[in-house]
């Protein structure tokens, strides 16, 4: 029915709850997660290939130069990226290439993949996701405020996605992602030739 | 979330069986199925406002005249047409309205409503067609024939259609077109009130 695989760019501000819609939905071995590069070091428990590629400076700037990047950006003197070749690679074998990356990195990619569906996740409020966060224990006042800035900035440019959906709960969360691919799936851009096959079959 | 309702033009040759899934869909409130007008007089057991709206030639004619049809044809020297206002009315009482409707007439509401959803259901393929119209056993193997040749004609314009789906099993084809009208919903294009909502609610 499909020949390739749909790039799907996932974005959403921190505490939306994206890790664990997608985690869901990566049950399913018709999707490829695809993993970031970076140049800094490998903190204590990270895996090379699972949590990143780690990458030399060198390597990850030839890759740079070889157009091996789908997007990067550097941040506190260290690379970040999109290796294009396992995206690509994926694609071509039919997988859904999930790509879960912040709104600049996005919108790189929607200049290089004008191909790929755009889907933002976005808390039910502001005020929610204050809950959130707060519920976590794990940061000061200072940087639950620091955090509500920025998702504020990047909600903001959830109007540059295809798609935004709400997660208030999780299993409506998940078969909203699910219906959008599927619908993508069924676009007859991605499977024109769905109409042959049914046309040969005489 | 929604203020308007979506326009869903649905089509497919005979024995595709739409009906049976579009009867499935309906049960739901939130949809309403445009019922057409015609100036052909009712046959037995038909009734007005429910499997048309009969008018009068001239009733039909002056919709005409003030743009009251959306689509319209005549065939075997009567008219047949989508009344304009049931539609725009449902529509802004946030009702998905669905036109079941031929390939012609659909193209026709692409030009006049550019913002319509147009699906296309697919039979598995045309052996399978013509073993579900032999299967009804009410028609000669000439209007079989002639159906199988009008199928084949409708299906090579699917391509104008934005998604296609098929009808192989009853349940795969409703959820199909349930995730295609939820993706729709959750298109920014549809809903992009829905990022000022998480803002506004700090």
């Amino acid at each position: 029915m499909m020949s390739k695989g749909l790039l799907i760019v996932v974005s959403g501000p921190s505490g939306c709850g994206k890790g664990t819609i997608l985690a869901e939905i990566l049950k399913d071995e018709k999707f490829f997660y695809s993993i970031s590069a970076t140049t800094r070091n490998a903190r204590p428990g990270e895996v090379d290939g699972v949590n990143y590629h780690f990458l030399t400076k060198d390597k990850f700037e030839e890759l740079i130069e070889n157009d091996g990047m789908l997007e990067y950006a550097s941040y506190c003197d260290n690379y970040y990226g999109t290796p294009r070749k396992p995206v690509e690679d994926m694609l071509e074998q039919g997988k859904h290439v999930i790509l879960e990356i912040e709104v600049q990195g996005a919108m790189k990619i929607k200049e290089k993949c004008p191909e790929a569906k755009f889907i933002f996740i976005l808390p039910p409020s502001l005020k929610e996701l204050r809950r959130r966060l707060n519920k976590r224990g794990t940061e000061s006042d200072d940087v639950i405020e620091k955090r509500l800035n920025e998702a504020t900035g990047e909600i903001k440019q959830a109007y540059k996605y295809d798609y935004a959906l709400v997660n208030g709960e999780l299993s409506i969360a998940v078969d909203d992602l699910l219906a959008i691919i599927r619908a993508e799936e069924l676009n007859l851009k991605n499977s024109n030739n769905i109409i042959d096959e049914v046309l040969e079959n005489a």
